[in-house]
């Protein structure tokens, strides 16, 4: 198998907040690139109007093989795999740009939804194998989140067939949790791991596992 | 404006539970029918082959205006009213008949995901002005409930245009919880109210309000 | 078995709340008194000098066999039968008076803590037999609720031998969780009825169920 | 200031799990020790007939300024600083050797409560400067942590005046969730990390912070 060509992205931080976790991980897997792929990394900036041109240009630029993109998800104790991104931003809170749409869509002539391309329960089961906690969620929300995962299911549906691409959100880091008294989070050494281990899977699987892993709602 | 004919379902009991709070506040419904619709309730079985054509049935006997679906969602505190319903199966629990399909389509040839089509966000206001715990959630799962939900989307997309058809997670009776210890749960008189709210606000609102309800994970 | 006196006492709101759920479940108590009983109710001040006078005058004015105190637990999912109460008032929030003590003891002379003198296994048995979520607490804080089961003990231990004397916090009413998304609820039938089901689990067992109802942590 | 002589416990696993969190970070805080104290740590056998002897054991021989035990609270996001130990061992689950007591006292002549002797409010202080998610919890529960509590508690109001004891729950590992979906975790470094910050707050501070902290239930 050829070296893969690998992007991993975060987000800058928001909502009021001094970190992002994402961007954390991601500069902690920059700084300790796992081997065997070669890695290119992105801090995607909190904005309605420049997350999405960011995106495509570096994938027009790198031409990866898989992309994944990573945010926060404040509250949620595990990783969480993303299944599918649906075509809404709907921002419950406003970007850094102050922009705060309501019911758009991501793509006005995009279809309902995304299902992310990376193969997201072997993701989940490599995570539970190297002890990670990490759960597949059918849900992104309709932040900047599931924007990003919804483009990048458009890239791979129009522009860059064959393109991987997924989304991990991560929970919050123990610092900021200071702050959110009684919520959950998970350490940075945790969270670099799991970005690793979310490359190997999305790169070395073919085909997905078919194994249970639904939510009864 | 000339009387709406309104279906209600709710879901037979599962999982091991001897009631569904779906069931039970449909049949609360049922015993004291909000007066100004024509009201039809059904229940469902929790079956893969059986459910969608016990609903079809109902839906071209009846030709409603509005359909409310409910299910159960143990472990959730609050009334969901569903905005989307993806094109999958994937049960983490079997049906009642001992199906369990994987990352199979509700649809062959159905897109990748429907919008709930009454209006949502209304329907979680006229909630909370009736007291009533409510969420607009964004995903209904990957079970029997998103399967109905996107049914209903597939519906009106094709041979039932103008349906408005929506889905309501309702959380466990406090009986239910006795058994599952730490769980929120909510009262029969309060799913009965909820209920009837929401076939109010889905009858009265011909455009859904414009604010913010996203999630931003 | 001669009629018991029972006194049942909720608190008045606090805490920026505009409803109590203990006040509103005892003035429902009140309005349906169980049948066998001779049934008192008191709301209570929220307020760390006009808590324990008014509870010390209606105990001895009225010599209850039983006394039921009841407090708000925002964001817990059942019914909590508290085991204990300590030596502590630590306010994480004024009372209605404005004051906030700060690790000063409930009474100045008094043991570290007091037990519950009512049957509280019993309790919790007799509201799960009921369909009504409960558990056995081990903490009731260090606001005025554990200040008052602290002080029926101490009124037990000094004053009134043979007192039986216990504390239940109760879940916020539903209307109450709309300003507190996702947060749990009980419904106002739920609470009275767990009401009456403790007051006749109190009043006719004399000594409590020998299970275990511990907690790990 | 003279070397303090420190001793830090954890627990063997119970419950089914293959590791305890507070005997892996106990094992961490070893491996590395922080400066200045005298650091000595102890494997405690989750046994009610034995934790006590060995403790008791430990500390006889050592005669230590500060003792902190840890124990694992699964299922609880922060570390959890305990201030008050019960004289009650009502045991959830067996102990290791197969024994359950119900209601039965720690110590048949002991009073009905004790507090923590170290300064429980600077401790919780010192985590949050340090990043470290921490709460003051008014519970250790009924097992063997409130019952080792309760020990120290013992032991400083008998045989070891000034003494200061206290008690530490810990979150479960992050691998341990993988078997409990959805619960949340803290990773190694952060357990090691908020042991040495708890006993330099232990060490150092003379009188407790005088800080609101309490529950309102």
């Amino acid at each position: 198998m050829s070296t893969r060509t690998v992007l991993v992205t975060g987000f800058e931080p928001f909502g009021g907040e001094a970190v992002n976790p994402s961007m954390a991980a991601v500069q902690g897997l920059a700084a300790a690139p796992p081997p065997g792929v070669a890695l290119h990394t992105l801090i995607l900036p909190v904005s309605l109007a420049r997350t999405g041109p960011a995106l495509r240009a570096a994938i027009a630029g790198l031409r990866p093989d898989v992309v994944i993109a990573t945010g926060q998800a404040g509250g949620r104790a595990e990783i969480s795999v993303e299944r599918v991104a649906i075509n809404v931003n709907d921002f419950r809170v406003p970007d850094n740009d102050g922009a705060q749409p309501t019911d758009a869509p991501v793509v006005a002539t995009g279809p309902a939804a995304y299902f992310a391309t990376i193969p997201v329960k072997s993701v989940v089961a490599r995570l539970h194998a190297s002890g990670i906690p990490a759960q597949l969620s059918n849900s992104a929300g309709t932040h900047l989140c599931n924007h990003t995962l919804y483009l990048l299911g458009h890239l791979a549906a129009t522009e860059q067939p064959g393109l991987r691409g997924g989304f991990l959100h991560l929970p919050w880091l123990p610092e900021q949790v200071v702050r959110h008294p009684g919520q959950p989070s998970m350490g940075l050494p945790t969270l670099v791991l799991a970005l690793k281990t979310a490359i190997t899977a999305a790169c070395e699987t073919a085909d997905d596992l078919r194994v249970a892993m639904g939510a009864t709602h």
